[in-house]
């Protein structure tokens, strides 16, 4: 085995100057590739530069340049697939224009956030896409805006920052989705999100600080009121943010005296919890509990029976995004865009009627 | 709405400088916190800053203090649970230490590789971990190695880089996986992997050059031969790198006049495929044929039956890999370790006997 390298300081301009015996601006002018210096000049920093092992600092070169060329990513949570999918989409659109992508994950938390935020703007991003994991505290993200460099959020607005925004119809998905629960008869329904909440209980839609939570929360509740369901607000469960909650949550329902008859999942993470809770406890789907779940992840195509989903456009969430982003970085400065793209529910096996409560 | 605001130059030291009417060594001394300043120079020139949204730059933070404190990631697939799992493990580890991690992703080419490579070392990072696509061209790997930043493979050790590795028992884990086959009468066994190939048969272990792909067809071959079976390289198939190539690959098998009996996958998202190709088919496991895959990937679990797996420890491979490469950060220059973690197998019910052909 051969010993590792002794850990040696990164060689600058000025080294590469020193070993060529030029100044430090004849140096950069051969590094940079800009100004004119003669034949020998240039070979000789060429090859002191060579000798070094001399890397071209990508910082010094964007901030003459004024371009790094890269979009910065900050995600809620890259382990679930919705966000793998949707980065996915904004890799591609990146790619296409000559953009490459760096990603760091916030874990949903806002203090992890911020520090993503500054270390991608430290790295001099030349713009950021984030889905920002509440709307209480949004400085960073202000900041941002107000250092001129483009930002653009993914899945989530927010009502007090104007900038390119690409959502989903959330509060329609979740009435399309409700409904169709409704219809199959369903009138004990629980609606299960993945928000932090201070425990499980839903008390308003105030307490509820990220956007698509609350459209759907409030799609969800819109279409039982209107189906003449009392209280629904019951049975909205927040705080399945891992899956040791989202398993006690689900035990909770599946054991109360008012267990519901019908599930809606926010994500597919949870409705995978949710499912296993279903099962551990011998129910079967839909002959004792219905289910339903936002994003048509890859699992649950094959299940017996199929689950019934709520198809989200996630790729073109992503790769949309990105594009408006790219925009503003070409100079666009049209203002900004507010774009709703549309979901689809796609019926599978796993809504029937209630069952015949004895 | 707003208007986007106009793009602007991040603001240097010497626009700091400027404003507070100092030489840029003192703007440089305040804002960088070293050396000896007035009171009333630190005073204004904190105040300049602030008035100019001067935001310091990270790298020319790093190149005073050595350090970023980023640990850079450049994985084949984020999208593949196998890589966001080891991802959490290995920003469990960074974070623990005090390191922030981003990422990149390859795509399993090589060219993406090296862009991404370059991306993150023109980012300064402190150190790197890397999924190698591949070990013909590793010229960039080499030169991370040569310029003193530690370098760390993860799933995949490269014989000719010696540096810390951390991958799991490949052959041994195909070895076992196929006798789980074999054990229940199946002579008659495909192994199916995502390696870029030209077409989709296999020749030789020559033509792999991905450590991890080699040792599972190695293993595979070896355990298939230990059994007597005759030729077990015809099934053998390369090349599944996409959902389409994994489909078409799989019908070719399924259609086949040597249809296999029994199907071992490389990974969960080429085990998906296939299953979706066996149903399709209305073709039932385990009685029509029998399926195990590398990974235990959330959606194994669920199906009917649940499908047996070769369960990797990935999020400790995140987790170790991160530790050795935090370890050479904090200065240890012992040798390179390669570490090999254990893999299990996961019992459920998707192997059966062959069925009985008439």
């Amino acid at each position: 085995m051969t010993k590792a390298p002794s850990r040696a300081r990164p060689k600058t301009v000025a080294d590469v100057a020193r070993a060529a015996n030029v100044s430090k601006a004849t140096a950069a002018r051969v590094l940079g590739g800009y100004g004119v210096v003669s034949d020998t000049v240039r070979a000789s920093v060429t090859a002191a530069a060579k000798a070094l092992d001399y890397r071209p600092n990508e910082l010094a070169r964007s901030m003459t340049t004024g371009r790094s060329d890269i979009i910065g990513v900050v995600v809620g949570d890259i382990e679930n697939p919705f966000f793998s999918l949707a980065v996915r989409g904004i890799s591609d659109a990146a790619k296409a224009a000559g953009f490459n992508v760096i990603l760091a994950n916030s874990g949903e938390k806002i203090e992890a956030e911020k520090a993503a935020v500054r270390l991608l703007i430290g790295k001099r991003v030349d713009g950021l896409i984030v889905t920002p994991s509440e709307s209480r505290d949004i400085t960073h993200l202000r900041d941002i805006h107000r250092s001129g460099r483009p930002l653009a959020l993914l899945d989530r607005a927010l009502p007090e920052l104007d900038v390119d925004t690409v959502t989903v119809d959330d509060r329609e998905a979740a009435i399309r989705a409700t409904r169709v629960l409704i219809d199959a008869g369903h009138r004990n329904i629980a609606y299960v999100t993945a928000v932090e909440g201070n425990g499980h209980e839903y008390f308003d839609l105030r307490q509820i600080y990220t956007s698509s939570v609350r459209e759907r929360i409030d799609g969800f509740l819109a279409a039982c009121r209107d189906a003449g369901i009392d209280r629904p607000e019951r049975h909205v469960r927040l705080g399945a943010t891992s899956f040791e909650e989202t398993r006690r949550l689900a035990d909770e329902l599946l054991s109360s005296s008012e267990r519901p008859t019908a599930i809606l999942a926010s994500d597919s993470v949870i409705a995978l919890e949710i499912l296993r809770a279903i099962r551990q406890r011998g129910m079967r789907i839909p002959d004792d509990i219905s289910l339903i779940t936002f994003h048509d992840a890859d699992w649950t195509g094959v299940t017996t029976p199929p689950i019934t989903v709520v198809d989200q456009p996630v790729y073109a969430l992503g790769h949309t995004v990105a594009e408006l982003l790219i925009r503003r970085l070409k100079g666009d400065i049209k203002p900004p865009e507010r774009l709703v793209l549309r979901t689809a529910i796609i019926n599978r096996g796993s809504v029937g009627p209630p069952p015949v409560m004895w």
